[in-house]
C-alpha cells in the first residue's frame, strides 16, 4: 500500500471509522495518482477503485503492485458486491463538502452503511503539506509562468486587446509544457483593472494603462498562480502611491510568512496598513495552491491557524479604486521552517511594457 | 415577476412548497439572466438574490423592475434576516443534485427551515424545453461552429499536430463572437480516434488519418456541440464501411427524432444495427444541450421518456475499434412537432482535408 493510503487508513482508524468513500477526483489523484472518473473505496482490508471501461486500461497503467489498489469495472460490480464492501464497518467516512445530498442518500442505500460519517476535509487538510515531488511540480508550473510573463511583457503593445493578450498567454502555456490554464486568465487594463475579477474584454491597451495580469498554469496536475500589474509606455503618477503601498504589503507579508506564523495576524497587518491609508483589502490575502488552484489554507483574518513548513500559498494583496484602476501583486510561495521561498520570481518593481 | 419565476412559483406551490433555495448558477441564469455568484431565494411573497459586493452593480444592471427580484449584499444580511426569509414556510425546496451534504446542513441551520424538500431536477426538467430566445442563441452558437469547421478544414494539413488544430479552433471561436469553448475540444487522429474521449496530443496528422473533431462553443451562455470525422488527403478503404454505418445511423436517428418519439426505441435501433454489424454503441446516443453542454434529456436505451417539441439534443452515434481508429458524427438538433431541424449544418459526406 502506498504511504498516502497508509496515512489515510491510520487517520480514519484513529477516528473510529473502518472505511471511507472518496469521490473528489483531486483527493483520488492525491492518494493514488489516478486522474480518471471513478470512486475510491477504503474498506476494512482492501482498497478498491471502481471505474468504467473507458478508464480501466489507463488506471491499470498508473498503478503498481505497491499501491495495493484493486481496480473494478463497475459493470461487473453487483448489488451484493456493493453491500459487501463495508459489511463489517460500523462507521464509514465520506466527503461531505464534495458529495451532493442526493449522492449521500445513494451511498446510504447502495452500500447499506450503518453510519456515514463526515470527515471534515481530512484529506484536503493533509494536502496542505506538500511533499518533495509535489513541490517540484509546482516549481515547474511557476517556472513556466515566469517564462510566460517575460514573453507576454514583450508581446503587449498599445492597441492590443485584453482578449488577445489573454489568448497569447494560454498559447504560450500550452506550447511550453503546461497542460493548460490553472484558471481563466485575467487581463484587465485601465478602468477594468479596478474589478478584482474582471474578464478579458475587447478593450485595447492605451498608453498609461495599468494592466493587471493574473495567470497560472497546470503542470502534471499542479497549479501556479501569479499576478503582476504592469504599465503601458509609462507609469502614471496617480498609480505610483497605490502600487508602492500594495508592493510594500506584499513584501512585508513575505517577511512574515514562515512555519508557525499566525494567518490572522499577518492578514490583519495588511488590512490595517491599507485602512490607515484609506483603502480596504476587499478579497482575502491568499490561498493554498496545489492540485486545486484554490485550496486550504485560506489566508484571511478569519483564519486563526498557523502556517506550516511545506505549505504552498499565495500572497496577493490588492487595492481597487472603483471607476479608476487597481493594482494587485501576487506570488506563489513555499513556506519553510525559517521563512518562505517565492516560487514565482518575476520582477515586482514598476514594469513598463511597449517602451518603444 | 418574470414568466420563468412565475412558472416556478406555481410549480412549487402545486407541490405544497412555500419557498425554494436555488444555488445552481445555471438554474439562476435560466430564471433571472444573472451570471454571477450568489443564491436565489423564492420566499412566500418575494424573490431575493443574495450576492456580494463584487457583483451587486452588475446584477442590478441585468435585472429590470419586471423581474421582481430584490438584490441583497450578504454583508448586510443578518442572522435574523436569514431566519425570516422562510418564516412562515412549512416546506422549502432545494436542489439535492447540486447542493453538497454540508451545504444542505448549513441551509437547515441558517434558514431554520422545518422541512427542506428535494425538488427532483424541477428546473432542469423545465430547461429541457427551450423558448424562442434560447433557440436563437443556440442557433447562433451552432452557426459559429459551422463557420469554424469550414475554417479548420482548410487549416488542417499533414504535419500539423492535434494540439495545434484544437488551439486554432479555440482561437477561431474566441475571435468570432463566442465567449469560449463549450467543452475541451477533441482532435483525435489515426489510432487516437479509437478513444471516444481522447485529448489532443502532439501527434502529427498523417496522410490517410481519420480525424475526429468534437467541438462546440458558448454564445451568450448557450452551447453548441458538433462532431465530424474527416480524412487527411484520402479516405482509407478500411474506414469507409464504418463511416457509412455510423452516418446511416446518424441520419436514421434524425428521421426518428420528433415530438413524441420514444428515446429508448430509437436508441435501441442504433444499438441493434451496430450489433448486427459486429459493433457496440459504447457511449450514449446523445444528450440535451443548452446552458449546460450536457443536460437533460439524456438519450440512451435506459431512458424510456419521449422527446418533446423545442428540446435541443445531440445525435451522435460512434464506432471505435481499439488500437485502430474510430468514427463519430454528431449534430445539435432542434425537436419540432413534425420532425427535427439540425442546427449544425456542416457536410456529413466523406470530407477530405489537405487535398493538395
Amino acid at each position: 500500500m502506498n504511504n498516502k493510503i497508509k496515512w489515510l487508513r491510520e487517520k480514519i482508524s484513529m477516528q473510529n471509522m473502518q472505511g471511507m468513500i472518496i469521490s473528489n477526483p483531486k483527493n483520488i489523484k492525491y492518494l493514488t495518482g489516478i486522474d480518471a472518473e471513478g470512486i475510491l473505496l477504503i474498506t476494512r482490508k482492501e482498497n478498491f477503485f471502481l471505474t468504467d471501461a473507458r478508464y480501466t486500461e489507463y488506471v491499470q497503467s498508473v498503478l503498481t503492485i505497491n499501491d495495493g489498489i484493486i481496480v473494478n469495472d463497475i459493470r461487473n460490480v453487483s448489488r451484493d458486491d456493493y453491500e459487501n464492501f463495508f459489511m463489517f464497518c460500523e462507521n464509514v467516512g465520506f466527503e461531505e463538502n464534495y458529495v451532493t445530498y442526493s449522492t449521500y442518500k445513494k451511498f446510504l442505500e447502495r452500500y447499506k452503511i450503518h453510519n456515514l460519517e463526515e470527515t471534515e476535509n481530512m484529506i484536503e487538510k493533509q494536502r496542505m503539506i506538500k511533499d518533495e515531488e509535489e513541490i517540484a511540480l509546482i516549481e515547474k508550473a511557476c517556472y513556466i509562468t515566469d517564462e510566460c510573463f517575460k514573453y507576454i511583457c514583450d508581446y503587449i503593445k498599445v492597441g492590443k486587446t485584453e482578449k488577445e493578450i489573454a489568448f497569447e498567454i494560454e498559447k504560450f502555456f500550452k506550447e511550453n509544457g503546461a497542460e493548460g490554464l490553472a484558471f481563466d486568465t485575467i487581463v484587465a487594463s485601465g478602468k477594468n483593472s479596478s474589478k478584482p475579477h474582471a474578464t478579458p474584454s475587447d478593450k485595447q491597451i492605451e498608453a498609461g494603462d495599468p494592466i493587471t495580469i493574473d495567470m497560472g498554469c497546470i503542470y502534471k496536475g499542479y497549479c501556479s498562480d501569479m499576478t503582476r500589474t504592469v504599465f503601458a509606455r509609462y507609469v502614471p503618477v496617480t498609480a505610483k502611491n497605490i502600487y508602492d503601498l500594495v508592493l510594500k504589503n506584499q513584501l512585508q507579508t513575505l517577511r512574515e510568512m514562515k512555519d508557525g506564523a499566525n494567518i490572522r495576524t499577518f492578514s490583519r497587518m495588511v488590512e490595517n496598513d491599507f485602512k490607515i491609508n484609506g483603502y480596504d483589502l476587499v478579497h482575502s490575502l491568499g490561498h493554498g495552491v496545489g492540485l486545486d488552484i484554490h485550496e486550504m489554507p485560506f489566508l484571511s483574518s478569519n483564519n486563526d491557524t498557523n502556517l506550516k513548513a511545506n505549505m504552498v500559498v499565495t500572497d496577493e494583496p490588492g487595492i481597487y479604486i472603483p471607476g479608476s484602476f487597481g493594482v494587485r501583486i501576487e506570488d506563489t510561495v513555499l513556506i519553510t521552517k525559517s521563512g518562505c521561498i517565492t516560487l514565482t520570481k518575476s520582477d515586482k518593481n514598476y514594469i513598463v511594457v511597449d517602451k518603444n
